[in-house]
């Protein structure tokens, strides 16, 4: 049933409920009386990013809102330095999925009135001991009480001299490839600790590698098909090529979600010196191959997280 | 009680809670860890927006981020139109206050599953007609789940010819203006429906009238000290001349909060003038002087809105 909602029209009353809907449904409605008037806009909300297109030649801005949310995107036992590094690490994420290289970030807060100030201070230590890693500044923000601790985060970034990658680039015959492992980032911790790929992403970006690109944030199964459909082109998934996190299985890698990898698509001919030339640590796999004969939706049913339909923590 | 919280120091320990604290204090502990690392910063945390300076000369970006919280900054049983209309128009008070112009905005979004579409739907139609009217593009954002409805919008705006007016500029001897009345802005509604002093706040920093700027959203009482100090520059009030909302009184002026109105010190001698001069329907009033005689304090104990101590709605 879940998997259906995406895909068939719904009919919405003035009783329907948020949970009703999948989110892509939810926000194709809220979005519907927005209007591109400015021609700079080169994406907004159809790509991790949006992009704006600056005055000097190549210069390409890129902006990423990120919410993190206690009972939604963490667990409330979860140590408070990680729930702070995780909600600038999603952020981050997305700018290293066009190739970006991230500058300066807002940070906002709700907290409880009744909550701890020490646990509070020790989750800005995380996410500023990451800014300070990544070598960005920290330049504003919001605190607001609130019922529910959370933390939301705008990430500028820029690609210099090269273009962003978008989603929208994958061609017939394209290989497909994925960083790391995926599946049981949340029961694993993994989406708390992840790596953003921001180096990979710009040597994939600046090397002309990567012709479509983004982050696997929902799960394999439900960011390919948006990659796939950006680029109008269908594709063959290789799934005992699909690396699998220790412990976890293929139907975990497929749909769990956080994963935070690059999913990025490489012109054939050049699959070879890609592996041949790939200089980190984190392992890349080709997991398929983009083409006319393929379909845009994974066949069984494989569906990703989806935050309005799948419950952790329920309200 | 209160008054005193921003100004003595405090002894924080693992049990200190967040409403032990000021909202000043809170931030001040947050943001410890926080470095300037890129000369391009010219403004950050101190002042309404974050101010990036661009290659271009004479070009600033602006960034502001604010959250709107349910039964914080709205009452649940407010018109959803006028709730998403407020939660874009807070920011862009902000970028009137620098005098900028509003250029693109992210939109985040938490929201509970059992929300009504119909409800989130017209909230969004409130943030989305005020963008269009004012001439802005909505270019991303953020849906989460959430047991309080809250938005989080982050405005990017510039000043493209002229610089930024910081909270900063004030000297001796300048004259103290504010735009509008103050007070009862929650009670009455202006609230929901102020119109940010976008044109004004342009027209006074390309003019190079006003040499330090900001927003009253936490009322004259809380925020003219915080201009007195970031110019290090006392202020001597005519309590006589503050423009009062009809039906409130002066301590609702200088405590109440969310005026969203101007207040900026323009040069002794150029007040005729600007009097003058002014070419907009809503009114200015002097209503004092800044004066290395004065003090950076209101003498009397008057405090504005902070939202950690005083509370509408109690969590």
């Amino acid at each position: 049933m879940q998997s259906k909602k995406t895909n068939i029209p719904f009919s919405l009353t003035s009783e329907s409920l948020v949970s009703d809907l999948s989110e892509e449904q939810l926000i194709s409605l809220l979005v519907e009386g927005w209007r591109k008037s400015k021609r700079e806009v080169i994406a907004s909300i159809a790509e991790d990013c949006a992009v704006i297109q600056a005055e000097k030649k190549e210069l390409y801005y890129l902006f990423k809102m990120d919410a993190t949310v206690e009972n939604v995107h963490f667990d409330p036992s979860s140590p408070p330095e990680w729930i702070g590094r995780k909600a600038l690490a999603r952020a981050l994420s997305d700018i290293a999925s066009m190739g970006g290289e991230p500058l300066y970030a807002l940070v906002g807060l709700g907290v409880n009135r009744t909550e701890k100030v020490e646990r509070i201070k020790q989750l800005y230590k995380g996410l500023t001991d990451l800014a300070r890693a990544i070598g960005m500044d920290l330049i504003g923000g919001e605190t607001t009480k609130s019922n529910q601790l959370f933390i939301v985060v705008t990430v500028w970034g820029k690609t210099d001299g090269y273009k962003p990658i978008l989603r929208s680039g994958a061609e017939d015959g394209d290989s497909l490839f994925v960083t790391g492992v995926l599946g049981g980032s949340y029961d694993s911790g993994h989406h708390l600790l992840f790596i953003p790929r921001i180096q990979e992403g710009q040597w994939l970006a600046k090397g002309q590698w990567a012709k479509a690109m983004m982050d696997l944030s929902d799960g394999l199964a439900t960011d390919l098909p948006r990659m796939a459909k950006a680029s109008n082109i269908g594709f063959e998934i290789d799934y005992e090529a699909i690396p699998v996190r220790k412990n976890y299985g293929l139907h975990n890698a497929l749909t769990d979600g956080e994963d935070y990898e690059l999913l990025f698509s490489v012109a054939k001919e050049k699959e070879i010196d890609l592996i041949k030339n790939w200089p980190f640590e984190v392992p890349i796999k080709k997991i398929g191959t983009f083409s006319k004969n393929g379909k845009m939706e994974f066949q069984d049913g494989y569906r990703g997280f989806d935050h309005f339909q799948k419950s952790r923590g329920d309200y």
